[in-house]
């Protein structure tokens, strides 16, 4: 392993022991599909949800929250109009927030709302291979919601939102994450995974909770994304050698989530690096 | 077996090789009780989810979706919108869709929703017996969410809504469906799974989605419909195996969803059919 | 064991026999993370949900209840409009109704909808510590969702509560419960329970609906509120044996849930009480 490679590694399992100490509050504003599952990955993994999401409220919560997710996966009238109040609220305090672009680049309302949000810079976007292409414009031919895109085809589009935020990810059997580390724009490859989670409901938004959740307590949003990649993948590898399919999945990578420590993520994170430009 | 049972078997193997291979889209609007579990039982069965049930997104989905999903287990004022926006879409798209009528024989709100879709010509219509009764009007004694009659006592309920549907099922401990079959108007018993079902909320919700699913793919919607009911049976009767409860009965029901394939379903399905016309 | 406390224990394992031998349809006005997980904890404990929360519905439904739970977890302006619409009719019904405040100490409008909907008489307020201390304004300084505060520091609250309502809960790793029985105002505290349960989301969300299925069976609402947290411990406890972590806890709780029965309620049951006035 590298002297840069080493050092990353110890970067993650700092950032993942800071999740655990610190417990962050993050926000969700989600879909209804992800809520549950969301907020038990978020405890498993150590950080503390709070759904709030209706224009009364969302604004003021900000003040509390550590992070904000904002997951564009069944978004109502009153739903968008808690974002708006809530990214700009976020904008203001310096709060970290993720932007889950889920369907943005198939659905003209939803992209339409993508882009406004967009303007208050989040911390990080994280979709799929096939969102991320959507939300950049780059024309996918992605039914809105699966992901049939590889993650190496998004680079450029990845690329091309870092115009509106610090780091993006792609995530696929091979999760690619691209910002500034170290003086220099790089791209990282996460591997790890299970072949399951394509198969369950809501893992891609969970993960982005989980983003979220990291963004709150890292030294920068791409070390943030990162070890949240980290931290999911390992959980996920755990989880398939439980499984029998993606039902007993559900159970078994929660338990994982909330197993993972500093000696596994030394042990087994596989993240290559490669400098893209600087 | 003869010749009509076997032909019949032959059949609902084909369409379900045909869900395998297509994955079709099915776009849900549904309750939110039921969304995360509708979506993990279609990816497990072989299906692609997408709950867009909004007014301003739900007509324009339609285009890419294989077939509609609309139960009326928790309708606000905006899904319901949505929901008209939706079957006319797939009315004039010919897109196949389901209606799962929960409640709707004994809230008057949601009866009068009920009612006016129906104009729309639903596919199929698929319910529990005390829904079944309920909104063909038959004056159900239901309590609008449980399932106190036998599906048997549903079945001249379920011969007059054909007169809105090409097929209509209702299920219980033997799934009854009727629709034309070879030439004939059809009544299909089938048994198997699990008395654990009704312990878990949202498994007949779950059936509708799955119906829905492969009307997208089947020859016609009471083969659709056949294929559905003798898919979810035999999952339902391989998890209560593994099941100490009704708790651990979930993940071993979408593990076994995930498990059915057609040597599993030449070994166990089991279907009787009447002709009751023609 | 003293006549008192296997009177108590005898009159908990006659109003569990009565939820079993009633099975209550009980009304769930609550957040979009708990439905699914409160629906199959309703299921498996003996009693029926129903999640009819719209304004166009909820106080007809109420007729046919035999409780409503109202949990503040993500109200939308619709959901509160109903929340009035669903707590009057109870009051005029004399349906009992449980309030479940959560975040009403920490965020202003919901507050404001607490204070309202105590004008017409919750049987009983559940909450963990942070949510009685801050329903009650004692000044909390929780972050609305979490449960910082030990229950035996919301013993004041509670009390204070008890203007409102016949019963008060505040639920912990012992939990609280106040209300008069036997003619005096009684403490009980109810040990038991895991520590996996705060690690679960909607957990207490939950025990909030279980609480209201209890309230519908119960001689009093005081007496339905210990068997509810009686009956939730000692599933928690038995899943705590099963479950290698809050992932497999959920189905291994779920599975406990079904199995409490007399016996096990006789012979595990920690309830100690305490006289505070009268």
């Amino acid at each position: 392993m590298t002297d840069f490679a080493k050092d990353l590694i110890d970067a993650v399992i700092a950032t993942h022991v800071a999740l655990r100490t610190q417990t962050p509050l993050v926000q969700c504003l989600t879909n209804v599909v992800s809520s549950n599952f969301m907020a038990n990955v978020l405890l498993a993994a150590g950080a503390a949800p709070a759904m709030v999401d209706n224009p009364e409220e969302a604004a003021a919560f900000v003040q509390v929250a550590g992070a904000v997710l904002v997951n564009l996966g069944t978004p109502t009238a009153a739903q968008v109009e808690a974002m708006r109040l809530a990214v700009k609220a976020a904008a203001d305090l310096g709060r970290p927030w993720v932007l889950d672009p889920i369907g943005a680049g198939g659905l003209a309302w939803r992209g339409g709302v993508a882009a406004e949000l967009l303007a208050y810079r989040p911390a990080v976007i994280r979709g799929n291979a096939s969102e991320i292409i959507g939300l950049a414009g780059l024309g996918s031919s992605s039914r809105g919601f699966d992901s049939s895109n590889d993650p190496a085809d998004a680079v450029p589009a990845a690329r091309a939102l870092l115009a509106h935020s610090a780091a993006v990810s792609a995530s696929g059997p091979v999760d690619h994450v691209l910002g500034e580390y170290e003086g220099a724009l790089r791209l990282f490859r996460i591997a790890g995974g299970s072949a399951l989670l394509p198969r369950v409901t809501a893992t891609g938004c969970a993960l982005g909770a989980l983003v979220a959740a990291y963004t709150a307590v890292a030294a920068t949003p791409v070390l943030g994304l990162i070890t949240a990649h980290v931290h999911f993948a390992l959980a996920a590898e755990q989880a398939q050698t439980q499984a029998q399919g993606p039902g007993s999945f559900v159970p078994a990578f929660i338990d994982a989530l909330d197993a993972v420590d500093g000696p596994l993520i030394k042990a087994r994170a596989r993240i290559d690096g490669t400098v893209l430009e600087g």
